[in-house]
Formats: C-alpha cells, sequence, structure tokens
C-alpha cells in the first residue's frame, strides 16, 4: 500500500488577525457566510494575505483540490493500492477514504472543507473525510511505514521510474509531497529527500509521477 | 512530439435555448456579464441542462481545467515533447502555447475561456491561447501524425507502460482522450482505439497516464 501525504498544504480558515479586512468581509458576505467560516484563497483574499507571515504561499485549497481529483481517480486507487492524507499548515490531518468522489467543481470542494473545518467530518453518516490535530510526525508514526520519501527539490536526484521501483520494492512506503506553491517545507524533514526532477514541479505533477510511476511495477 | 486532443470537450457558451432561463439569467447576473458571455457550467446550470440535448453531459469546463494544469505542468511538456490541444463539441479548437500558465484558480480559467470564445485569443499580445472553428478530422490531418490513438472504454487493452512504448516508437504520435464525463465518443473514430483499464477512467487520469507512460520511455 502506497501512503500519500500532502503535507502542510496551504489550506485553512481565515485567521483572525484578517477577519475584519475587507476583501474577507465582502467575500463572506457575497457567500453568506461569516468571516471566520470560510477558507483563506489567495485568489480573493490576496490584500489581506500581504498582512500575514508566509503571505505569499497561504491560501491555496487550490492545490490540494487538484493534487485529490488526481489520486483519487488514479488506477492505484482504483486498485485499492492507495491511501491518501492531507496535513495541513495548522497540523490537522484530513483522512480521506479511498471511495470518496472529490467534488469535480472548485467552488464545491471549497464548500465541502468549509464544512469540514466545521464539522471535523463530513458527510456526518460515511464519514468519507474526517479531521484531527495532528502533527504530520504523529501521522508517519501512525502509518508506519517501511520507507519514507520526502520529495523535494534538493533531495538526491532519482528518476521518476526508478523511484517508482523503489516504492514497489517495500510494503508501506509513505510519500510526502509539499501542498504549497514554492519554498521549502518548515517543518523537520523526516525522511530520504529525493528530486525527481532538475527543476521545481507543481505538487500535483509530483502526486502523478509518484502514483503512476509505482503503478508500473506493482503487478 | 507526442500531441494529445482532449476532443469534443463539453465547454461552450450558455447556448442559446436556454439564455432565458432563471437558473442562466441568474448566474450570469451575479457574475456582472450577459448569459451570451458565459460559461454553460452544469454545477450552476443544471436546472437548464435538462432542456438540452445531451444536457446529462455538457457544461464541464471543469474536465478542461484539470486535463490543462496536469498536461502543461507535466514534465514531458517542461521538456518540449508535448503539444496539448482542446477540441470542444461545437467544432472549435483551442491551440494552447506550450509555456502557457493556465490559471491555477476555476472561477478564473472560467473567466479566461469566456475571454477566449469572445475574442479567439488571449492574451492579445502573447497569444497563448486561440481558438479556430475546426473538426477534430481537420486538426487531426494538421498534426498529421504518425500514428492516431483514441483512448476508448472498449479499445484494445493495453497496459499504460506498453502503451506508452508505443508512443515513444514514433516520432509524432496523436492521443485523442474524449473530454466528456462519460458515454461514447458522438463523432467519427479516427484511430486505433486503445484501452489502459478495465473500467472507465476521468479524462484527467487518462491524461496522465499516457504523458507519464511516455515519459518513460523518451530519452
Amino acid at each position: 500500500m502506497l501512503h500519500l501525504v500532502i503535507a502542510e498544504a496551504e489550506i485553512e480558515l481565515v485567521p483572525e488577525p484578517i477577519r475584519d479586512h475587507p476583501a474577507v468581509v465582502n467575500y463572506a458576505r457575497k457567500r453568506g457566510k461569516r468571516p471566520d467560516e470560510v477558507l483563506l484563497d489567495s485568489t480573493y483574499h490576496h490584500a489581506a494575505l500581504k498582512k500575514l507571515t508566509d503571505g505569499e504561499r497561504r491560501g491555496r485549497p487550490d492545490i490540494v483540490h487538484i493534487c485529490l481529483l488526481n489520486a483519487l481517480e488514479s488506477i492505484a486507487n482504483k486498485e485499492g493500492k492507495l491511501r491518501v492524507y492531507v496535513h495541513t499548515r495548522n497540523d490537522e490531518v484530513i483522512y480521506i477514504k479511498p471511495e470518496t468522489r472529490i467534488p469535480r467543481n472548485y467552488n464545491r470542494f471549497v464548500g465541502l472543507m468549509e464544512s469540514l473545518f466545521k464539522n471535523r467530518v463530513v458527510p456526518k453518516d460515511l464519514g468519507l473525510l474526517r479531521m484531527e490535530e495532528k502533527s504530520l510526525e504523529a501521522l508517519i508514526k501512525e502509518i508506519n511505514p517501511d520507507g519514507v520519501f520526502v520529495m523535494h527539490e534538493k533531495g538526491t536526484f532519482t528518476k521518476p521510474v526508478d523511484f517508482g521501483k523503489r516504492l514497489a520494492s517495500l510494503e508501506n512506503p509513505a510519500v510526502i509531497v509539499g501542498g504549497f506553491p514554492h519554498g521549502e517545507f518548515k517543518g523537520k524533514i523526516l525522511g530520504e529527500k529525493i528530486s525527481i526532477y532538475k527543476a521545481s514541479l507543481m505538487a500535483w505533477t509530483v502526486v502523478n509521477e509518484t502514483i503512476i510511476n509505482f503503478e508500473h511495477w506493482v503487478p
């Protein structure tokens, strides 16, 4: 089983210091919600983000959305060989059942995530998505993998196909992909650093390369 | 060079017969546009779509968006080995320069496409995206590939890795992926039908599998 962790993902509710910023207040009002109930989104809260630490990388639920659509619709997931987790910048972990059909529409996805942040589980009956306060380190400990790989521009260069082979040679490998637009992991690096390309790649490209190259070697 | 065609993509402006439907009128008003200027979108125009032929599959710009984000951010594209085209249900072809950075945010992507349908080229100076009236058959003729493959549930089963090898053995293969949510191609099948999995896959999954398995075999 391949365990894929989208780590330090830039997904969070609008944080307290900017809840009264006009960009946030207007956005929330248009959506009929309170400022503390809506996801931070760099597309709409750009002006407000400038006032936050790491403002240039925060508010990117779109990255999580695209990574999840790719991972959950992959052949590896349909074959029952993949588990996907989202770890957030605020040390929450989202557990996703493999049969989950993530909304294709971005705005619906945002609504679903807002409901998840509020209720900690959606939908209540099926519990397809569940959120817990948990560090990346605690999540990895819980997965108890027999190999941990951190996808990193400055890691050891490994051809994607060779990386897939290494993953497939393990029983329970974990692959950590940064769920942020650019820059470095902020937390401790918890495994072997791997680079699959000479330049930086989008998070969803790394997700696709990891899963599909793993698939090759799995019977 | 691999030529990837998202074909019969369900992307179009709201068609004439439903421009006065309340679901459309309200949606356009909220966005400050006229009903004939906005993209048909199944998420918002569901009630109106019931009145259209093929209503159950139309209005899916989200599929085009996800396919383009994956294709354009792929390693194959960064290496200059990929060209991506979108052919629409109304026989338009969208040409996309490989260096194009598609908006990550869905709503911005929709705005960009609306501008493309109106102006036929965006942005005007760089011409990163360009739209022409053209059939799929005419596009394939223009590409002049040395192999044409149509990704199809009922095609010859070929393991993704073997399909990638076949693509890489050609100079200019073209791969046609349906840009619709389910069902069959409506037009003529223009090449060899290939199936890479025992069940149906989302368009973007087929895009990812095609590109990444092609990459393996390209030096």
